[in-house]
């Protein structure tokens, strides 16, 4: 009845090369401090299960089979053709790809191929910064450096994203840092700095975050879940207040990733300020069986012209399979119930299903 | 089933005396920071389909229909007479109208008479205290004629309300200011306020909140979503503990209006001090189809003789009607349930329901 | 369908021995500061509404019967007697009991043999502590006659348990204080004390918590509702995040009790860290017919391997019987549909319906 028929993914990974065993497969279903406690398995978790219902019958077995069984199945097709059919039963039409983060992963011509999709890269402040300290000489060919190829990225780039909230929390000074402190804390940063040595600066953050915003390409800001051994109550959207308002009439699009356990309050960002977008689709992927119940959360507060999917996948293609097939079988759930209920119209919840799925990511990020 | 056949609408306002035109409308359904993003609108919100859910049939078309149209029908019928069958449309039997919002809005026994319905005024402490101002010379005149303006509404007003958490956030000392500090804070206050100015101060904001206690006329605080650009953590119930067990006792009881999305703090408060009630009705019309699932979370802590329902409307005949008719189906559908699976009684829910929509306000406010 | 043939209360306290009158039982359905308001009962509440829906038929009435109808009965029987027909028909065969409450309650024999079920004793830190300070002389005989207690204490207890939170808040530095700090902290509080003093001085909290952990006995940790009158905020589990991450990989298992309004948060913690786990139950007794809702809040993001079934309940055996009934009821009806959704498979919903229930508690607290 609500039918979705094409997703565009706006935050992903690519996908691992290598063939997993049992092991490695399971430590990427999640994101923890250590291994499963004795006599737990993190196959025992809504990613795990819905992992186990969605992707079976892709690889041509039944649904929640035994983990061991379908690693087998798996290994079986090898690497490449297990992630082809995985990828291409998602029914994601586009990817965006943050290509920000370390390991041997797809990058996004790699997954459009698999996937048989379209694909574009997002690029990650945070690592662009990284790559410019690791070839400029000085504060000053650094900070030029670092503007120029926040601008060159803006030309193929369809968004910047920044985990400043995971580095440093969402508790950041909203205006921008003056010339001066970004050149003192540019100097102690290179100057404590060894090769690939992450920036966690409050002040450098900030300045990629001032400078991403003058692009004008549409940033994405990490909110809630995320550094698994961090206080989550850093990553609180609401921490952005101000900066949302500094940012205000600027012409740069907001868009805040993942949200929960708090994206009711990212929903309300979203419904305040013009520039907001909230994300509907990564947590769906952690919550399982609760993602027709959490998406509804975000649907209280935010204008349906400003939510957008995504799977927030990394690693496996069978996370990006379960993100998509999570939030599309919980927005027909939510919005049919309400067409049940008489409370929204058909033809209203039609049109909502594909802004979310696919609309208002194409018309934020400019896609064709 | 479940049936309310009488509403107190125990925090609203009147409504807009002009016609409307679909710009102008749809302003009105949603306070945000600057207009709809490009190639969205505010009709595309839980409120905005709520209102073209239950708001046609009243005027004579038919549920969802396409917004222009419905305010085609609205101008043809003119702004009184379209206001009074949506007003007599909505179940609500008293209004208590908070009367010091700008705006040439109809006052209570305008509301009334639309209404067909009792109202009563709600007097706004922050409005009074700035009324006071404009005719004060002196410190000393304006603290004596705030002290007795307070004491006058109280003889004719059914409750104070204030939005010093909008004003300032809730995170005020507890204890009442002593007189040299109020004096110099109305001093600095006076001297550099023009007429008309706003009331921020924590000082006076606070003295107000404590004349008003000792009024033992019921206290309306606002709490949760306000003022749209500020931080929603500023305006959490939770801030309010500590006044909170500083009031208790005195014979005044506190009203936690509106909560979401912290209604389970404000619930939970409600559980705890005898002298406080929370708000059930104004997070409805913000959340629209959601709105059985947000009165469920209230329900889970507070006792069911201090909720209160609301609609919180303000400008639009149409939230009054959408605040009622969410509340009313909300209402009938989560205690339904309950009786459905054998929870509570048939008997229990019916009482409950009539606690909620009006009992439970007719004796916190002491009305016939 | 998802059946749960025995449960493990992995924390409750003893009943009351005395035969109580309507409003001395009334008194014990919730934790509030002051009588009910004017108007109104703590029967109107979800605990109320849940024993009057479950209590009644174990001592021969119907559901939903009157409340003095039910305390009749009950005198009529006898407290004993009516003790051991509700928890009989609780389904609970194992309770570990918090002891270090004040009241003249049942002890973990006592309940064990008047519920014809098993019983062991957690031992509260705080109370332990207060005891060895109303018998010792010194600061340096208290401090060893605290370490030995504690290690007395783990030779016989399942669980240690703390209520830091409840008398101090949550946010305590992570780290253990250092000898001399302690030392100096014993001396101010032993000082100035009189027999029977409560310990709230935050490095002795700290201290109590850290020997606790040494012993590597699993420590269970009040989180969420507790203290009626103080800031539900100041005891969210988040503010654990930096003593959790201090405690990881030392052998001991952390519990997060209640939880609720912040239950996701708990989750979470259980979900990053292997030696966190979450409580299910005593958030179920106060939300009553919305036990289903909130327990699957929990089990958005924590591993069921990570999940414990408690009742919290103290004084009344009628709240054992309605945190039994309402887990079960809840666990079968959220894991039902997800099984009828086909989100999971029958035979996966039977396997953690009994680790949620009892298996996740035999492993962490190595019963038999």
């Amino acid at each position: 009845m609500i039918d979705t028929p094409s997703l565009v993914d706006q935050y992903c990974h690519g996908v691992l090369r290598t063939e997993l065993g049992l092991g490695t497969f399971e430590a990427q279903l999640a994101r923890t401090e250590g291994p499963p406690a004795p006599g737990t398995t993190l196959f025992d978790t809504q990613t795990g299960f819905a992992v186990r219902r969605w992707c079976p019958p892709l690889l041509g077995l039944e649904p929640h089979c035994p983990p061991a069984r379908y690693l087998a199945r798996r290994r079986e097709l090898g690497v490449l053709e297990s992630g082809r059919r995985l990828l291409r039963g998602s029914g994601i039409t586009t990817y965006l790809v943050d290509t920000g983060v370390p390991g041997d992963l797809t990058g996004p011509a790699e997954l459009a191929s698999a996937g048989d999709a379209e694909a574009h890269e997002i690029v990650r402040l945070e690592q662009l910064a990284e790559q410019v300290a690791d070839t400029s000489g000085t504060v000053e060919s650094f900070l030029a450096n670092l503007a120029e190829s926040v601008h060159g990225a803006a030309a193929t780039a369809v968004a910047f994203t920044s985990v400043a909230g995971l580095r440093h929390g969402l508790a950041l000074a909203p205006e921008p840092p003056g010339p001066g402190e970004v050149r003192g804390a540019a100097g102690r940063w290179l100057a404590g700095r060894r090769a690939g040595g992450a920036l966690t600066d409050a002040v450098l953050l900030r300045h990629l975050l001032w400078i991403a915003v003058a692009s004008g390409l549409p940033l994405q800001l990490h909110t809630g879940l995320g550094e698994p051994g961090a206080r989550v109550d850093r990553t609180d959207p609401v921490l952005l207040t101000d900066f949302v308002r500094a940012t205000a009439g600027l012409g740069t699009d907001l868009i805040l990733l993942h949200g929960y356990p708090y994206h009711r309050h990212a929903a309300h960002l979203a419904a305040v300020f013009p520039h907001v977008y909230a994300d509907s689709g990564a947590a769906l992927v952690r919550t399982g069986a609760r993602a027709a119940a959490v998406l509804a959360e975000i649907l209280e507060l935010a204008p349906f012209g400003k939510i957008l999917f995504s799977t927030g996948a990394q690693g496996l293609p069978e996370l990006h399979v379960v993100g998509a097939r999570l939030f599309r079988e919980a927005l027909g759930r939510v919005l049919g119930a309400w067409v049940a209920e008489g409370a929204w119209s058909l033809a209203d919840a039609q049109r909502v299903a594909r802004l979310i799925a696919a609309d208002n990511a194409r018309r934020v990020y400019g896609l064709g």
